[in-house]
């Protein structure tokens, strides 16, 4: 009998509870968490504050009823202090402010991310009670329910504009705010690349919300009328006063208890792992946003997403009781939905393939969702990037309504990467047809084929191998 | 220069000239048709009957006029009567009714598949004056179009339901008719398994469309009235009067053209080719409907389907001109709309796979499209095949309403398939993740997910590999 304790209740806390009882139903799993919320969908945050899911309790992948039918025990409210590599033990305190040490034989830390809080002047002396709210956990869920429904604030301010200041702009507008997004950098969703970008941008101006780009907000401070917001951008200064000011511009690995135990840290910070998820510490693993992950293109990054998690998770989880799985990598692979359009991307861009020693050429294209003729079909704009010398398939980067599938196109793209398949070979798939929902060649196909003609047109195209060109006339 | 013949204007014979003048702009394409469509998309077809296409030549993928930009010569209306091997030559009777003469350097034969015309008595007398349909060209769609328009009829009965048939019964149920759909097999759809065709039934009997299953259609014969339907069941004997009865029982290749001129021919009497589409005769191409196919887990089949058509032509169309690209094989992956709802498969079934030499498990599953607790969450129903051997991935069969996005489910795992994944593998795949779209273990993951405990739990589980198996206890 393996008695695995595990330090968080989040995806890769439970994945690893859940798949560590799969594997060893004798295996005895405790699972340490901060707060009363396991297995809660981080990612479900933004549709709760909209209200189209109305009961928080709904974002629980399980309840705990289900988690402890599993025969996982449970540990709320309790927050590990030290990990005693030695002994093999935890350091805890539970919810009553009682200290224990808790023993095990496998431990598996998935403490996740904390989010980022950015130099921004004042921002260190407000919080929830001023209408200024960070977003990750269950209880800045709970704080921010809490200023929309006590204070009905008309405006805010979303500091960031990643995927999750996108959903957010998408929920508060839907709550009927009027919502100002002020992204630093040139674009807003700068997991793509900026020509996509734009298409998003476009899309959260066209449903009412406010976007200020290249402008770094500089301080905040509580005014009478709400939370004045003070920008700098190349134009000069600009100011917003709203009763609401969220600010998600993204997250850190949270990795302090390992790391005081000895645990050697990675990029960004975050837990170093080798494939099985181990860290280098007797008889610890880490899974999740709190370690460094293993990028099929880029190598060793810092890939925080609750899919990866998941994976990580029930590697880890298979292998504390006796197992020798590997992490197969992540790809990056992300969609978000913002209003009626998503935007997805898996793989790497222009930048990330430069950086890990590609020679990459990425094209802008774009394909009918499915056939002209049948009613209601739209454009996916897609950004296809492809090694030039191998023709090795690197990224794909897609955006559309809701209705062009883009979120399942891009796991065909996602699964052909995974494999290492040129550009062309897309074109070798056997994908389905039917006119109200494809083409004979998927958009996919049709979006490789153009960038093998881009390709195909470059000087020096002599080097890449036959399989990627064309014939030579004759 | 290379003068490239290509017969047939349909998928491949299109996508052959295509590719011939896009990989040599020196290449003389001409393409000889018997009639006045080319690249008509077949599959348009009941979208046109249904009116939400408007106007016929919208099924056109391309007009003529963007065809003949390219550079091939069109030969509208011309039959080819015989291929003469020795001269390299193809005599032909033009739409004038004189005979000529064409040269050829390469010939690419895509004549396609016909209907076939089961036997049922009576039907070789009557025709679509009679109110009597077979479905298969632009020809047999004008005639279909003119007893609807002009008959105004109120009864329709369809003798066959497989995806046209399926299609066609959604079609003339939205213009309005009474629909009696009638197979003879046991289940409607009779490319997925019955479990699956029973809800594609359901679906059909929800839409008002009376399902007779299990029953053979033995004499058409004329009356005042409109068409007396005689069939045979289990139970007895049945008919049914209706003004349009559309006979869509499958397709036979077209292959009597090669075979004259001394072309083996393979399974179901269609082309033999290899992997570069090449036929036994000397410079002799064939691609599309009227050849063998070789699948990547049967071996040769015959496969009938628009994609590999398109595939098969473009690639015969590079060979011509030089190259030695290889088709890559089928995997049967196949879509059909019925109303509201989407059935997809690819791979293989168990009676397939069994023939094939694998050691089938299939498994009945059920995933949520995305995260229940966002609006409009709904099942996807799923089946899985693996073998029980090797955990080796060989064929899925989803069915769900169209917004649960099956049709692009299949395509990962169509891509899966392909790369000869196992199914524990699809855990590995970089999948998206958002909760109106998706959950971090996608349905295709769940469903895998849930065959492998299923398969871990067979007797002689032992001898799968490890990786496909959860550690042994202890």
């Amino acid at each position: 009998m393996t008695k695995v304790l595990i330090i968080g209740g989040s995806d890769a806390g439970i994945s690893a509870a859940l798949r560590a009882r799969e594997c060893d139903p004798t295996s005895e799993i405790e699972v340490v968490l901060e707060d009363s919320y396991p297995n809660y969908s981080i990612r479900g945050i933004p549709y709760y504050v909209s209200d189209e899911v109305a009961d928080w309790r709904n974002l629980a992948h399980r309840t705990i009823d289900d988690l402890e039918a599993t025969g996982m025990r449970l540990r709320l409210d309790t927050v590990a202090q030290a990990i005693d590599i030695e002994r093999r033990e935890v350091l805890v305190t539970g919810s009553d402010g009682r200290e224990a040490r808790l023993a095990y034989d496998k431990l598996i830390i998935g403490t996740g991310a904390v989010p980022i809080r950015p130099a921004i002047d004042g921002i260190e002396t407000l919080g929830p009670a001023d209408g200024v709210h960070l977003l990750h956990s269950m209880a800045d869920t709970f704080a921010l329910a809490r200023t929309l429904n006590e204070r009905k604030p008309d405006r805010a301010v979303i500091v960031g504009a990643g995927y999750i200041g996108l959903e957010m702009a998408d929920a508060l507008t839907l709550r009927g705010l009027s919502v100002t997004q002020i992204e630093q950098l040139p674009e807003v969703l700068p997991t793509v690349d900026p020509e996509l970008g734009a298409r998003v941008h476009a899309v959260l101006e066209a449903n009412g919300v406010e976007v200020i780009t290249g402008t770094a907000v500089s301080r905040l401070s509580a005014t009478e009328s709400g939370v004045l917001v003070e920008a700098v951008s190349a134009d000069g200064a600009l100011t917003w006063t709203a009763e609401l000011v969220l600010v998600v511009v993204g997250v850190r690995p949270e990795a302090s208890l390992a790391a005081e135990a000895g645990a050697t840290l990675g990029a960004k910070g975050a837990i170093a792992v080798d494939c099985q998820m181990r860290t280098n510490l007797p008889d610890v693993y880490a899974a999740g946003d709190c370690v460094v992950t293993r990028h099929r293109l880029l190598g060793e990054a810092y890939v925080p997403l609750g899919t990866t998690a998941h994976k990580q998770g029930r590697i880890a989880g298979e292998n504390a009781v006796g197992a020798n799985r590997e992490f197969a990598g992540s790809i990056g692979t992300q969609v978000v939905k913002i209003f009626d359009h998503v935007a997805a991307r898996t793989g790497v861009r222009d930048h990330e393939a430069t950086t890990a020693g590609f020679d990459p050429l990425t094209i802008d294209s774009q394909a009918d969702d499915h056939k002209a003729y049948y009613p209601g079909s739209r454009k996916i704009h897609a950004r296809v990037t492809g090694d030039r010398l191998t023709g090795q398939l690197l990224g794909v980067q897609l955006f559309g309504h809701i209705t062009t599938h883009v979120a399942k196109r891009i796991d065909t793209a996602a699964t052909a990467i995974y494999h290492g398949m040129s550009v062309d070979e897309l074109n070798d798939l056997d994908l389905s047809y039917t006119p109200p929902l494809g083409s004979p060649w998927d958009a996919m196909q049709s979006v490789a084929q153009e960038w093998s003609r881009s390709a195909s047109r470059l000087p020096g195209r002599g080097s890449r191998p036959s399989r990627v060109e064309p014939p030579s006339p004759g």
